[in-house]
C-alpha cells in the first residue's frame, strides 16, 4: 500500500551535518519491501560509548535482547538496523539470524561482538532471512560516508509517510559538539521507558554512564510522552552514541554542570523527534498536544495525560472537529490516577470550557471551533489536586488508521 | 443519526416473563431524543433487597453517587433510569437534579427517598431538564404493567441498534424462581468492576448482602469481562433486585449451599447480557471471544486478555478479517502480567498457528481464513506460565466506530 505522506509532516527538514566518529550508509537487500532501501548501516570510531532505552514488552524480539546484552559493556562500533522484519516470535532461528548479523559486522569490522549493537522492525513472527541481512553488511559497509542521514532515516521507515531527523549544536566546556538524530515510527506507537526505533549520534566525550543517563532523562520527556494507539511495540529501541571525537575533555559524571546545555539540546532534539512520531500517526490529520497539570505527581500527571491521549472515544472526536470534553473527563476518570471531579478545569485552543467541575456557561464557542478544524490541536487539563505535570502528544483516529491496519499484511 | 441493527445482533429475543413484585414502565419524557422513550421506571415491592456494582471512575456522576450512598442500606422500592443525559461533571446543578427526582420518586411511591435508585446515561455535562425528569416519575408510575421488558430495554439505549435482555430461571429449596435482566451500552465500553447501564431482577427472597455477593461474583464473570474501546464510563451500573415474592424461605448467608443452581443461572444471564453488549459494540462487525490460559492468576489472564481485546492493532486486523497474531504477541507483551515468550501458543478459530514461541511452519491456512471471514471469532492464547485463565469479549475496531464517535454530539 502507497502511503500519501501525513498532512502534519513538517514543511521542511533540516540537512543533518557529519558528526567526527560516525559514518553511515543505507542499502537496499530486499528483505520485504521492493525498490527501497530496508538496511541502514552505521561505523562508530573505536571511542564510543552507549546508552540505550529498550522496550518494555514482556514479548521483546531478539535484536532488543542483544541490545540489552550488549549494553552492558557501554561500547559501540556497529549499528545495523533492518525495516520489514522485525525478527520478532522467531523463537531460536530469530536468534540465530542476529548472532549471524553480530558475527558478520564484528567481522567486518574488526570489533568484538558486544560492540555491534542491532534493531529490525516489521512484521512480527516471520523468521527474516538470514542471508539477506549478513549478505547487507559487507554491501552497505562499502558504501559509508559522512552525510547520508535522510537516506538512513528513510532505510528505516514502516508504514511512517515521511523520514524523521532533528540535529542541534550544544556547548561543552566552550566546545561545539553536535547532535543528529533518526527515528521511525507510526503505528504499535506507546513507548513504555523508550520508543520505536530512534538513534541519536553525537561527537561528544561522553563515558558510558553519562550518556545512559542523559538519555534516560530526555526519552522520560519525549519518546516516553507520545502515543499513537496504545499499542506498546516489541521492538521500541533508542540508542545514543557519543563518538568522543570533540575536543573537550571526558566527562565522566551524569552530575557534572558542564552537561547542562548539552541535556537541554538533547531533550529539545529527542522531544523533536518524538512528536515527528505522533505527526506521522497512522491515519492522523491532526497532531494533539495534552498538557496536564494539577496532578498528585509528574508520574500521575503522564498516566491521565496518557488515559485522555489513547481513548479512542476523545481521538474519534477530535478527527471529527468536536470539542467533546466530556470524554476528557471520562478518560480522567478512568485512568486510576487521583483527580478532583469538582475541581476539574479543561480548555481547548486556551479557551476554558469547563471550570470546577462544570461547563462553563456561555463561553465563546467560535474560537473553539475554529480551533478544532485547524491541524494542531491544544488541550489543558487541571486535575485540582497537586503540582504534578506533564505534557504528551498524540494524533487524532481516523479511517486512515483503519484502512492501513485493516490490511498491513496483505 | 439512525443506525442500522448491528449485524451481530442475536436472530430473535426472549419474551420475558412477569416477576412478582416488579411492575415496570417506559415513558417518553423528551430529555434528548425525539419520538422515542428515554425513561424507564420499576415499582418494586416493599420486601426487596438490593446490591449493585458501580463504576470505579473517579469522575463517577451524581446517579452513580447517589446508588453508592442509597446500597448501604440495601432496600429498594423504585428505580428510575433515564437516557439521552449522564447527569455526569454537572456539578451543584447536576446533584440537584438527582434530589428533585428521588423526592418525586419517594412521594409518588410513598416510601423513603433512600430506596429510590437513579441511572442517567448519556451525554456528559449538560445538567438535564429537572422538570422533565421530575414530571416523568407519576407519568412513568401511571402507565406501570408487568411485563414491558422489551419496552423497558428499548427506553434506556442511547447508540445501542437493539435492545438488550435475557431471563433465565432456577430451583431454589425446589421452588423456581424468575431472573430478568435488561442492559444497554455499545460505546464507552471497559467496565470496571461494574458495566454500563444493567438491572437484574428477581422474585427470590434473599438478604441484601446475598444479592450484593452474588452480583459482585456475577459481574467479575460477564461485564468486568467485555470491552468495546476500553474507555470506562462514569455512569456504569449494575443493581440487582430480589423481590422476595417467591414461597421459599429466605437466603441470608451468601455461602448458602440452596444458593447454588442460582448463582450458576444468574452468571449465565449476566454473561448473556454481556455478550449482547460486545455484539453491539459501536459499528462491530465481528464478535470475539477470547481465551487466556497459562496466566500466573485469573487475574493476570484476565488483564493480559483485555490487553489483546483492547488494542486497537488487533481489532483493525480482525476487522480486516487478517489472523495477524503478531499483534496478539505485542499486546501479551505489553499487558505488564508475566507471559514466556517462548512457551506462548495462540490459535485462531480452533487452529494452533503459533505454539512455544514460534509461527507453526507449514500450518493449515484455509480454515483460518475462513474462520476470520465470519462473524464469530475465537482466539485462544496460552501464556505458558501458570493455571490462569479468563475469557473475555470483544468486537473488532470498523469504520462504523469512527463514524459514529466523530458525529456523536452533532
Amino acid at each position: 500500500m502507497a502511503l500519501a505522506v501525513s498532512p502534519l509532516a513538517p514543511t521542511s527538514f533540516p540537512t543533518l551535518p557529519a558528526i567526527k566518529g560516525v559514518r553511515i550508509a543505507s542499502h537496499a537487500a530486499g528483505i520485504r519491501y521492493k525498490e527501497r532501501t530496508d538496511v541502514f548501516l552505521a561505523e562508530l570510531a573505536p571511542s564510543t560509548t552507549v546508552g540505550g532505552v529498550l522496550t518494555q514488552s514482556l514479548t521483546a524480539g531478539a535484536p532488543v535482547e542483544i541490545c540489552r546484552t550488549h549494553l552492558k559493556k557501554g561500547r559501540a562500533r556497529v549499528l545495523v538496523v533492518n525495516s520489514g522484519n522485525s525478527n520478532t516470535f522467531t523463537g531460536r532461528k530469530g536468534a540465530a539470524v542476529v548472532e549471524a548479523t553480530v558475527n558478520a559486522a564484528a567481522q567486518a569490522f574488526s570489533c568484538a561482538p558486544d560492540e555491534v549493537f542491532i534493531s529490525s522492525t516489521g512484521v512480527i513472527g516471520e523468521p527474516p532471512p538470514m542471508d539477506k541481512l549478513v549478505d547487507a553488511v559487507p554491501a552497505a559497509q562499502a558504501k559509508l560516508s559522512d552525510d547520508a542521514w535522510a537516506d538512513a532515516a528513510a532505510a528505516i521507515m514502516t508504514t511512517d509517510t515521511f523520514p524523521k531527523v532533528a540535529t542541534r549544536t550544544a556547548k561543552i566546556d566552550g566546545v561545539t559538539v553536535t547532535l543528529n538524530g533518526i527515528c521511525k515510527g507510526s503505528g504499535m506507537i506507546a513507548p513504555d521507558m523508550a520508543t520505536m526505533l530512534a538513534y541519536i549520534f553525537t561527537d561528544a566525550v561522553l563515558s558510558a554512564p553519562v550518556v545512559q543517563a542523559l538519555l534516560s532523562a530526555a526519552a522520560n520527556k519525549s519518546f516516553n510522552c507520545v502515543t499513537v494507539d496504545g499499542d506498546t511495540s516489541t521492538s521500541d529501541t533508542t540508542l545514543m552514541f557519543a563518538t568522543g571525537q570533540a575536543a573537550h575533555r571526558l566527562i565522566a559524571a551524569p552530575t557534572d554542570p558542564r552537561l547542562r546545555d548539552f541535556a537541554e539540546k538533547l531533550d529539545d532534539l529527542a522531544i523533536d523527534l518524538a512528536k515527528q512520531l505522533a505527526r506521522d500517526g497512522e491515519g492522523a490529520t491532526k497532531f494533539v498536544e495534552i498538557r496536564l497539570k494539577g496532578a498528585a505527581d509528574n508520574k500521575a500527571a503522564r498516566r491521565i495525560a496518557m488515559s485522555i491521549a489513547n481513548s479512542p472515544l476523545v481521538k474519534t472526536a477530535i478527527a471529527g472537529e468536536d470539542a467533546n470534553w466530556g470524554r476528557i473527563v471520562m478518560a480522567v476518570g478512568k485512568a486510576g490516577e487521583r483527580a478532583s471531579r469538582d475541581k476539574l478545569s479543561i480548555a481547548v485552543g486556551g479557551v476554558v470550557i469547563a471550570k470546577n467541575g462544570e461547563p462553563v456557561e456561555g463561553y465563546d464557542e467560535t474560537p473553539v471551533v475554529t480551533h478544532m478544524k485547524g491541524r494542531e490541536i491544544l488541550i489543558d487539563v487541571d486535575v485540582g489536586i497537586g503540582i504534578g505535570v506533564a505534557t504528551v502528544w498524540t494524533c487524532d483516529l481516523t479511517h486512515g488508521y483503519i484502512d492501513i491496519n485493516g490490511s498491513y499484511r496483505t
